[in-house]
């Protein structure tokens, strides 16, 4: 079991907090930034939604200076939490009124002397800056449910979204998240190379997937990063990249692409190649050839000081001077970490200028139904001096 | 593809907004509400989050006597949608202004017009009733960014959970969905068939749950319906069904309880069993019994009208009287549907009245660890004259 030095992460957490304006940041449960700051591991994904009597309360709160404060379903900290957590816990079990407990955890987590860390000044004649609490955050991602308790419960204050705060801090991997997510990326270089052997006619895309799948877990993965995708397009094979798995059998002819990543104690990896069935025809070779020279110019773009915008437009150039750009439908890349799409995103829109220390998907693709679809993506480490590939497996034309 | 009825799905949901008074009800892209009364499906369960430019502007609104309004992100239309939607979009892609185009999507749903279905009054005088939003509505998992958006922009609008009201609609099982779920509980009987005979001494949990996701995949299910668990408890073995998958190898002298279920058409299964390694002793048998004597009389209890309270305690009545009722730790069971976990639940404090079409868990168990663990689970549907077993794996004590 990997642990990571969270009061060092929650100290910078704090700073960010402090010099924000905020007051007090509620993280659910049910994301990863919890995680992050505490290790407090995320639920497993479920297909169909788990849910208990109170769930919706589920997280802890932070404020500048403080142990978070947590504050969990009994059956949550039961029989979800076998390692427990660092820090103080109010439990709230399934015949308790939640909105109440909620309400009295966040009133003591908040109580005055909070102000001593804070450092704003009490206000004893104006009711809503009695306890302090002039701005409350919480990430996106948190339920309405609990977003509108803290809005109801505290009417006067300002509610806003974390996200980019969060993503300042987690966005920079240490030595042993690089490590773990090579790890990630290594599980993936070994499954595919099994795998690829197995493109042949009459197998079905879902047995190639379950068999990805069945491996990464072989492997010590505890699952897949994100949902396994395995498709074939070319000549004569109306569907779309959208289409993302089916039962369809295998034809020659076609190019069959991959999409999927294994979890190293809870970081994500996320790669991509695309094997040819039979001998390839003259246009699946070209395109490959282009969507390669594509992945290799937004490698060189990629810089400390360049943004995702002009990594992305790099990448594109090359399949929009080959004659493809309307094929290539998606944005570039994205970060990734604890979760599959970090930000920044590497995409048209993104502004942020890469630092070393993030780790970035480049995944050009030309996707052309009933005609051609090859893609490749490959996970990307920034260093001071320019990216350094993590994936290891060969991105050579394969036709089996 | 099995097409249901959705337009008559969305006339209940009319109903029961008109008469709640909910002017607009926002439910997201990212839960089941939306696939349930429009087709939509979910996105795949992912362990790593996946996230785009303005994804939390993704999904529907929905007016009484109206059809809904989509509002996507541009990748989810073109990557994530290859069925399309019935109704008009607004889409937007990942440069533009994602809170304009919310809000905009929003005003132009809600316009004047409106108010003819609705049948409220229009006040020109009040700011607030000039597009008659009173009250808006979310489902409890919408994210925080989506709720913040609506509270802003509708600043005196009232702002509510409405998870209540939609369960009230899709709590009750029709024909098809019947059938629908009793295919996915036949997977997991299917299942749990061949892999009980692969409880054996050397193999690990793991392994025994990467058999029982990739042969639930080959039966045609999409994935798990949540993460399968498997896990050992008995004399010598401290651990607890809080861990609820390892990479321990199985021994002689333990019970290896299953959790897990499929996935047909978008509905779940979720199913349980314990199998014993070697000759049981004098205590497992008895818990075993008591467990299914438990299982028993919870299903005798489940009659239309009972509550959830009712069929709780009948269970837990037989495990107190046997002397086991501290390692019964949890409720007894759970509606299922496309979710794992719906409302109501089969737990303690839960008063609502079980009515034909329900469709439920019960699931006793006997938790003490480094002691023993047997634990039994199967969809009950409950019809006039109470409940007929779903579910057809026999659950007479296995020892291998």
């Amino acid at each position: 079991m990997v642990t990571f030095d969270y009061a060092a992460r929650r100290a910078r957490l704090s700073e960010k907090l402090d010099s924000a304006g905020i007051d007090v940041l509620f993280l659910p449960a049910s994301q990863t930034d919890l995680e992050y700051f505490t290790g407090v591991k995320r639920p497993a994904p479920t297909f169909g939604e788990i849910g208990y009597t109170n769930h919706w309360i589920s997280g802890a709160f932070f404020a500048p200076g403080k142990d978070p404060l947590f504050i969990l379903t009994r059956h949550a900290q039961e029989f979800h939490l076998p390692d427990g957590v660092v820090g103080d816990i109010v439990t709230v079990n399934e015949s308790q009124d939640g909105r109440e407990w909620f309400r009295k955890a966040l009133d003591s987590y908040v109580s005055a002397d909070r102000l001593a860390v804070g450092g704003k000044p009490l206000d004893e004649t104006c009711g809503h800056e009695k306890d302090g609490l002039a701005r409350i955050a919480v990430s996106g991602r948190t339920w309405s449910e609990t977003t509108l308790e803290l809005r109801s419960h505290k009417p006067d204050a300002e509610l806003i979204v974390a996200d980019g705060l969060l993503n300042e801090i987690r966005r920079i991997k240490d030595p042993q998240e690089i490590e773990l997510m090579t790890h990630a990326a290594r599980v993936a270089d070994t499954v595919i190379a099994d795998v690829e052997k197995m493109v042949k006619p009459g197998i079905t895309e879902l047995e190639l997937a379950a068999e990805i799948d069945y491996r990464m877990r072989k492997l010590g993965s505890p699952g897949a990063s994100f949902d396994t995708a395995v498709w074939a397009m070319g000549p004569g094979l109306s569907r779309d990249a959208s289409v993302r798995l089916s039962t369809d059998v295998l034809t020659p002819g076609s190019g069959v692409s991959f999409d999927f990543g294994a979890i190293t104690e809870g970081y994500c990896s996320d790669f991509g190649r695309t094997v040819h069935i039979g001998d390839p025809n003259a246009e699946y070779e070209l395109v490959y050839d282009v969507v390669m020279a594509a992945q290799e110019a937004g490698r060189a773009a990629a810089m400390p000081g360049a943004t995702g915008g002009d990594v992305h437009r790099a990448t594109r150039a090359v399949i929009e001077e080959a004659g493809y750009g309307d094929w290539f439908r998606h944005r570039t890349g994205h970060n990734i970490g604890l979760d599959v799409h970090e930000l920044p995103y590497l995409s048209e829109e993104d502004n942020t200028p890469l630092e070393p220390g993030m780790m970035f998907t480049i995944e050009p693709s030309v996707f052309w139904p009933g005609r051609v679809g090859a893609r490749v993506e490959d996970v990307f480490l920034l260093t001071e001096t320019g990216t350094v590939k993590i994936n290891e497996h060969a991105n050579t034309l394969v036709a089996n």
